[in-house]
């Protein structure tokens, strides 16, 4: 047999394999350090008490025969994709209907499925810094790659591409940057999509974290959007689920290539290799709607946020250069010393015991900046900043 | 943009979203149909007691910030891997290690997410009747597919191919036939393969309803297979998984291609891809490796074989021609005067209110051949066959 040799133009792991072994082995040379993450986008509050009710009143449910649920339906059950629905879009205004949302384990599966659906002769432009999933999914799918370059120049905010893309990926509030955009500077993307034919995958993982009511937290506000783009949409970041992977996809029904229905694609691609969210997950994501939910949602949030402008205010006194840290919960910061993101990370972990995301990881013009995250507790997040305070 | 056109090759929609529509549709006809399927391979015993007991704490785990998981590591908790490589691998005499084990959030997905890390030049071959998951998958991503009949002839166990394939799906206990194949037939297989340098992708989603001491488990009991197979499990079906989501996949550092450890192509698709099976599952998988829960397993094993031995001496006194039920949870029955499967599923439906599977929807040798599961209560497995008795 032959393997997929797309696979060996990638990176040997991915970035954040990579950066976990290294903290692996600062560990096992330091047996007793004291190490803080500020890396890796991972939450650390627990699940609030209406998800932690959710997941027990279905856990008795799966343990009567009466309540007992087997296989979800292919989109994921209705009574999670109504509460989408309604809070997500109703309520800004965009109407949607039940069947263009798909539940599943989570935007990144999310994110490193939906190329499957296209022609393997796509042009695809992603941002640089990237999420490294956009990049590299396409990459394993031997697809060649445009990279839109977003710089202190242009507010990270890339510009609209000049030569001719088939695929466009978005990520606002963006990871890793921080950074968001405008509903002007999207509305000019989803015209360029719709006079070139592209489609945009439109990543909103972050948009719970959006403080500034300008900002767009979907792509369909913008007109037209419909029928050109496809939004991610995550559990993990709002809602803490991370370890408990939920997430959903909207894929409008008139977004069609060819006369073709993406919306029947991704229904196709779902239905074949995919068995759905867990029936308790998906309970627990209903849960994250309730009043009481959206109200714990909502106070994890801005809790994290008192983090991320913990960590820009300290930086910024501190006297370095950064970006970020207001809709977003990534501060993006420019290294001292024009050192490179990697010998920043060396330093940071080996002089602080404080872990962050070199940008180099994210691409190109990653170079020379660092992401730290403000999911850590209050007390790390403090006591990280002190330990760079003194380096 | 262009999509995958590949897809367009597809029958519509998959096998059983298909039925699940005539259903719904004979359902909104007939709104007093008491209808019984034996249909969709979903159990439908609740999830058992230390399994519950498993996933409440596990849940309560996630309430305080001490114990909170987040991430899970790519290749599944190690808690989990060692239980597996314990009970279903060293108990058998088989030694893996813990690195080659990779937990999921079931078989479908890893059965349809396996074929990515291979070139599209490969000769796929697939058994027929077939799982729809082995052959629509490669034809998603453009493959050529080569069929090996299962019939009557050969004892619903494929021929050693003639030709030269390179990748070999291999399904035992068989979905849908529910027949088994012999350790000297499955050696033929992986000699075939290590002569040809072909793989051989094994799901042995239902190992645990065998039942003659001498048919094999794993195809790793098979002399070299770790050079050339892949194994796929599920908890679906003996721990009742189907609404939890949960399997591994088993890829042996031997196996590789051109130099390439395909054990690395693997992790890298799943560091990737996908964020691993929720960590509650996880615990859930856990106990059902525990006394109790090993107990139990056999318990509710036992419980749908007994609807199997019900189905299938039940039908043979009807007259029927009858296949499998006595290692497998699947009874593969020969339609009456050489109807279509799909003409019986009408007679069924409409006539019994029972839901089955026709076997062309598993292949051109399905012709004339039909599914029903032992998954159903005993209940109701009994009303369906009275039913089918008195058509």
């Amino acid at each position: 047999m032959k393997i997929n040799k797309d696979y060996l133009n990638l990176q040997e792991s991915y970035l954040f394999a990579d950066i976990a072994a290294r903290v692996r082995k600062h560990k096992e040379e330091h047996l007793d350090a004291d190490i803080i993450s500020l890396g890796i986008g991972d939450v650390t509050k627990p699940l609030s008490k209406p998800v932690i009710d959710a997941l027990n009143l279905a856990v008795a449910d799966m343990a009567d025969a009466k309540t007992f649920k087997g296989y979800a339906p292919d989109r994921g059950y209705e009574f999670l994709r109504s509460k989408i629905i309604e809070n997500d879009y109703k309520k800004r205004g965009i109407d949607l209907d039940i069947d263009e949302i798909f539940v599943s384990d989570g935007a990144k599966s999310d994110c490193g499925n939906i190329q499957e659906i296209f022609d393997k002769d796509n042009v695809v432009a992603v941002p640089d810094p990237v999420y490294p999933v956009y990049a590299d999914t396409n990459i394993m799918a031997g697809r060649k790659l445009v990279y839109l370059p977003c710089l202190k120049e242009n507010g990270f905010v890339p510009e609209i591409p000049k030569e001719k893309v088939d695929i466009i990926y978005l990520c606002f509030p963006n990871n890793p940057t921080g950074m968001v955009i405008t509903i002007d500077k999207l509305q000019k993307f989803v015209d360029y999509a719709i006079k070139n034919d592209a489609v945009i995958i439109y990543d909103a993982a972050y948009e719970a974290y959006i403080t500034d009511v300008t900002i767009p937290h979907s792509i369909y506000e913008c007109e037209g959007a419909k029928r050109v783009a496809i939004e991610l949409h995550s559990f993990s970041k709002n809602a803490g689920f991370t370890g408990l992977r939920l997430g959903y996809s909207v894929v409008p029904k008139e977004l069609k290539c060819d006369g073709v229905s993406l919306n029947s694609l991704w229904l196709r691609r779902h239905s074949t290799k995919y068995n759905g969210a867990p029936y308790i997950v998906q309970r627990a994501g209903e849960a994250v709607y309730s009043l009481e939910g959206i109200k714990e949602t909502k106070r994890q949030v801005s809790e994290y946020m008192e983090n991320a402008k913990a960590i820009y205010e300290g930086l910024s006194k501190m006297g370095y250069e950064v970006y970020g840290g207001k809709n977003a919960p990534y501060i993006w910061l420019k290294t001292p010393d024009k050192m490179s993101g990697w010998d920043f990370f060396d330093l940071l972990l080996t002089k602080a015991q404080v872990v962050g995301t070199p940008g180099e990881g994210f691409g190109k013009c990653g170079a020379g900046f660092f992401r730290l995250t403000a999911f850590a507790s209050k007390e790390n997040t403090e006591k990280a900043l002190d330990r760079i305070s003194k380096l």
